[in-house]
């Protein structure tokens, strides 16, 4: 039986990203986001949504570029503080004992600890309401040389990343393999 | 030692959300999306990237709503079927043994038997490029009542989603809790 639940972002889970930027007096800032995701493959894009209010917001709008670093599990403490604290205030790299370094494609920092780092470059932005879409077209990633397995793909159980569980507020890590994607539902897929 | 991979979507993971629609002669139709996210808390809205290839697109397009459902790790078959295929030859709900429900609120189909229902209507439309992004406002979540837990949230343990790896193209389950976010980073901030 279904129960109406009304208006509530209740869909779940979501990224855990700790975002970079440059604030206009060129210090490196660190927020985390979870309203975000892929959204383009052509040009490799990703999304991701902030409160006009945050202030990294207006370092993306300033700088037109911003990183997307995937903290793991070990990271968490870090990143949690990173989205709770303000880059008004704190400097957070220093707090979360984390080292901003240029990126190279971008006029934003990586965070050198985190171990996948995605350069963006802002293309699109888009006012829905309390949250500001944007969107970063990827110019180029850089990961950790062991987290890579096979044709430098990253490997999960190396990456370890972690996930935002929406309807309770808490973060949970990746779990047992289910399948392979483009190939489980083939099981419903007659012969030709 | 970091290595530069390119211009890719390297980033992980992602939710896994079959999207629901009618197409222009009303036939339900769904499609499994991962280029996905929440995107705004006010009004409570996802967006969601689609080829404009595929079929959901269009309508999208015309019917203006669409449904997210989330499937469970059981029904991960169901779900990468439902990504494979094209509802332009198949009648997807009939082969994957699901039951398409009208929306409450939008028009659109729910899976009945997915734990989850999230009913959207079109909000906003950005193409970006090989994807284009639509948003669409929550306007009613429904769930399964069995997987409600206090106030009810839907429990991650009992909703049992999974995500998308993205570098290796696998499905994986929610692991282990890692901690309450907003309280975690709160190790890094002294006393006021």
């Amino acid at each position: 039986m279904k129960k109406s639940l009304g208006r509530k972002t209740l869909v779940t889970p979501t990224p855990v990203w700790v975002v970079g930027t440059y604030d206009a007096d060129g210090k490196a800032n660190i927020m985390t986001a979870a309203w975000a995701g892929i959204c383009c493959s052509k040009p490799p894009s990703v999304c991701v949504s902030l409160r006009e209010a945050t202030y990294t917001y207006q370092s993306i709008v300033d700088r037109g570029a911003f990183t997307v670093n995937l903290p793991t599990v070990e990271q968490a403490v870090a990143a949690d503080y990173a989205g709770i604290a303000t880059g008004r205030e704190a400097d957070k790299f220093a707090v979360a004992g984390l080292t901003a370094e240029r990126a190279g494609e971008v006029d934003a920092p990586i965070v050198a600890e985190l171990p996948l780092n995605v350069e963006c470059k802002l293309i699109h932005t888009l006012k829905i309401g309390l949250h500001t879409l944007f969107v970063g077209e990827i110019v180029d990633v850089q990961a950790d040389e062991e987290i890579l397995g096979e044709k430098d793909r990253p490997l999960l159980d190396k990456l370890r990343p972690f996930v935002f569980a929406t309807t309770e507020a808490t973060y949970r890590a990746i779990g047992e393999p289910i399948g392979p994607a483009f190939e489980l539902g083939k099981a419903l897929i007659g012969p030709e």
